[in-house]
Order: structure tokens, then sequence, then C-alpha cells
């Protein structure tokens, strides 16, 4: 028997962690979307409401929400439709998975309602299709965190692989969003298409260091392996202040530091809760000096993705 | 008080294990170099004698041994010296480590000569002096497994940064050294410097997957990770019926096969001892087809690097 009504929650994520470009992403804790999802015998997706930040259509062919929701009815050949309630507590175009944390609450909840036809998988499958009318692209490293929560490697696409990478239960990290305008096409287009043999290499090697250092508990070699020598060399420098922030990261004990998503949030990883209230601290006050407008996030990695909350 | 005369061995290894080109090596069983050492009065280093395969130079300067083991009498102010002697295994150019056994059991046998006065990273980069000699390049993807045994991986080279990496209890592999000459200069410029970033992202996607699979004994996710993008596909160019190899490997139930090192040797990682000798049958088979001269070898990743025999 279906569940007529629930309400769940979607974390929002960091996707691009360091030298994983493309690859890692990892769930926050509480920031995040929330979704009120009812039944009804009337065909078709009506989003009734959305509340919170951002300023999204209703239109549920133009909503990401709406999307997931009516490929996911399609597949299950209902012939009932759905009224769609969201709360966004996560800013478009903050760089960290708004558009994901929308598309996978939608994922998941459709499943709870329909007592999970759905793997775990699949979700990930419906929930790309948000990001792919969201950005253009039908990536998952934000969605795949969002619904399973913790931190993952999207190790392919063809066929779509995702590996749930273990982390240290003292590892944190605080998020500043400096509250500018990032032009997506820009950030995308700045990208060299290709990279030195050498420079991958270093690449690589800092990805093995990091997957090594989550799963050894090795904080350090969490720090060391952070590095992105691709990506963020070129996207950095359309972030206001980030040389400033990330050292002022640095100094504040973070263990290493990197953009969020495309930007222009930029994150640090942090060994326990008071080090990454200290860099807190540290990214207040030089975004302060710099008068930027900002929010800024501590949160524990999340073991937890997506969740009932009602 | 010094030990006056020891032996010791140092295994043979595998380097660019599949997606991690020049980032990751692992320690084989048994196949390998041994040399006895010997402290003298007389100041100078002797080679006394090269057994085995190969046709190496007994010149100290012209030799990885009497490179390193100079390196490291210097380094110690020591007035004595050292004779040599010094059993080949392993065929240069087989790309199996050759120069990198010489090379690890060299700073190892001194080292436990003297008491150990050097850190196992010291000793990485003792070695790494008779790589250098050897190809002109002081890489340490061999020579670090040669030493401390296991899966390897080298994350950086400034600072030198060496990981320890655990594997499944069952991991073996197979190796064929087919027995044709590469020019390595030709296997070095066929490379091309330049990589598509796309196929980068791909690659350390398979990294990831490959470090977490090594890390969960997940067999099926070390195979489907193991997969080169970028160096694999030119070199194997090089490499008579390569690709009739793998198949051969991969039918037999290999989870994945790659270049060892810059070849002409290719190996096969297997789940079980059963398993690696049927991939064995299978190269055996398609050589004798081809009408190549080869050798093949079935080892467990070992655990141990150098050590003492006598």
């Amino acid at each position: 028997m279906e569940k007529k009504k629930i309400k769940a929650f979607a974390p929002a994520s960091v996707a691009n962690v360091g030298c994983g470009f493309d690859v890692l992403g990892f769930a926050m804790d509480k920031v995040g979307d929330s979704l009120e999802i009812e039944l009804t015998s009337q065909a078709g997706i009506q989003i009734q409401a959305i509340q919170g930040q951002g300023n999204l259509s209703t239109d549920p062919e133009k909503n990401v929400c709406g999307v997931v929701a009516k490929a996911m009815l399609d597949k299950l050949n209902h012939q009932g439709g759905l009224n769609l309630q969201l709360t966004k507590g996560i800013l478009p175009g903050s760089g960290l998975g708004s558009s994901a944390a929308s598309s996978a609450v939608t994922a998941f909840a459709v499943n709870e309602l329909f007592n999970r036809p759905f793997t775990e998988l699949q979700l990930v499958e419906f929930a790309m299709l948000g990001e792919k009318l969201a950005s253009g692209t039908a990536h998952a490293d934000n969605v795949a965190p969002a619904l399973m929560g913790g931190f993952v490697a999207v190790r392919s696409y063809e066929p779509l692989d995702i590996i749930k990478i273990p982390f240290p239960d003292e590892l944190y990290c605080t998020v500043i969003h400096p509250k500018i305008e990032l032009r997506t096409e820009l950030s995308r287009n700045i990208l060299k298409q290709q990279v030195p043999l050498k420079t991958a290499i270093r690449q690589w090697g800092n990805v093995a260091g990091l997957i090594a250092g989550l799963y050894s508990d090795n904080y350090e070699l969490i720090g060391r392996s952070l590095t992105d020598y691709i990506v963020e060399p070129v996207r950095s420098l359309l972030i206001p202040g980030y040389a400033r922030l990330t050292e002022a990261a640095f100094l504040a004990g973070a263990l290493g530091s990197g953009i969020s998503g495309s930007g222009p949030s930029v994150f640090s990883l942090c060994k326990g809760k008071e080090t990454a209230n200290d860099v807190a601290k540290a990214f207040q006050e030089k975004a302060i000096l710099m008068g930027l407008p900002f929010d800024v996030y501590v949160s524990k990695i999340s073991k937890m993705g997506c969740r009932i909350i009602e």
C-alpha cells in the first residue's frame, strides 16, 4: 500500500573535492532542501509552492523536482499525480549542490511514497535528470552524496558506478559562500580541454593519497592530498579573495581547501569541530575585510543522505 | 657493532599499475635479485661478480649497486669499503623492476650491515639513485614496492611521499615476459605530453576506484577500475599480441590486465591462485601460437619487500 504524503530532506553537498574534480563529492549536515510530497488521484505534477532561497519556476517542466518526479511516475506507469511543496535551504548558484538537493529529495521521496520500487543507483539516475535540466550536464557528484550521504566517488558514467568511501569520524567542513554571481558558462569555458600528462599524474597521485587518507583515518594525508593542480588554479581566478580565504583557513588549522562545485563557495576540510569553527571565524574576518556579502557553514561530513522528516 | 657480511633479496615489481601510471606499484613473490655484501677495510666498492640474467657492468660507477652503495658510504662518512656479489633473477629490460631490485637490495643490505642508520624513506631515496643511473629518471614506483613490499602509491616526489596501500589476501598476479627488445626511448617518446581533460578525469576516477577496491577487498572493483585510458592505448602498440594476451587473460578469469612498467611484460591481477594459474596457461598458449619466446610468472602480491636470506 502506498503512503499518501511524506516530507523528506536532502543535504547540501560539496562536489569537485580538491584533486577529485568531477569524481568526488560529500554530503553536508543540516543545510539542505526539504520537500513535502502528496499522492493525488488527478494525473500530473503540481508544484504548489517553493519557499526559501532563490527564484525558481513552479512549472513542472522547468523545475528539477517536476522533471525527476515525472520520469519516475512514467517509469512506474502510475496514473495518478503528485503535489509538491519545496523548501529551499540552499541558494541556487552557490556551488553547494542546490539543484542536486532538490533533485535528490524528489527521487528519494517518490521512491518512499511508492514503497521503494527503485534501487539507490536508479534514484541517482533519476536525480541526474534534474542536474541535466539545471546545468545541461547529467553529473552525479552532487546527487550521489545528497542521496547516499558521506563521501562518494563517481568512478564511471558508462556504466554508472558509484563508490561509497568511508571517512574519519571527526572530519568536518567549513564552507564560505561569497554571495557573488558567478557565470556558470564562464566557469566552464575557462577550463583548458588539454592538460599536461605530468600534471595529470600529480593529480591522480593525489587522488590515490586522498582515498587512502579517507580509508585510513589519516587526516594529514587527506590534507596534503587535497591539492587540485588542474582546475583550481584557473577557476579560483573567478572567486574574489580566493587565495586570501584559503590562506586564512590554512593558518586557522584547516587540512586543506578547495572550490565547492564550480564555485563561488569555498570549502575547507578540518579535523574536529573546534578547528572548523576557527576556520569559520577566519573566513568571516577575511570576507568582512574584503566587503563581500557571505554565508558561512560549519558541518560534519554527514553519513546521512536523504531522509524522511515527517 | 657492524655486521661483517650478509645476503639479501629484493623482489621483482610491477609499476605503472593500470590507471595508476607513474604512481602505483606492487611487489612480487620469489622472483628477484639477491646480493651478497661484505664490509672490507679497504676503501672503495668492488663488484666481484654478477651472476644470472643480463649483461651488466661490474664497474661500480656504471652499475646501480655500485652507485647506491657509494652514496650510502659517503653519507655515513665510512672509511672502509664493500665487496658485492649480485645474482640477477630478473632480466634487465623486462619491465619487472630489474634495476629497481638491484638498487633496492643494495640500499637495504647496506643499511642492515650498518645496523639501520637510515629510515625506509631514505632507503627509497638511495635506491632512486640507481633508477636514475639505469633509466635517466629517478622514479620510485618500482624501488618503493621492492623495498617495502605490497602495493604502494608514490603520491608525490617533492617532497617524496609514499603510501602503503593494503590489499586483499588472495590477490595474485600473473606476468608474461615476451622476450622481445623494446626500445625504452621509443616507449617513452610514444607518450603524448598533453591529454584531454575528459580522459584524465576518467583515469583518476579509476584511481579512486582502484584504491577503494584494494582497501575494501573488493576484487570486482579492482578489476573494473584497473583500466588505463592514457598510456596503455599507445604503449600497447609496441607489444606484439598485446590485445590477444589480455583478452585471453580476461577469458581465463583475470580481474584486469596492463603493461608492467614500460613493458614488454604484461601483467594480470587475479583472485586466487587457481585463476592465476589459468591465466598463466592462457598466456602460454597465446605466446606459443604467436611464436614468441617468453617467461611466465605466477605470484602472490607479496607483503614482503627486501629481506635477509643468509
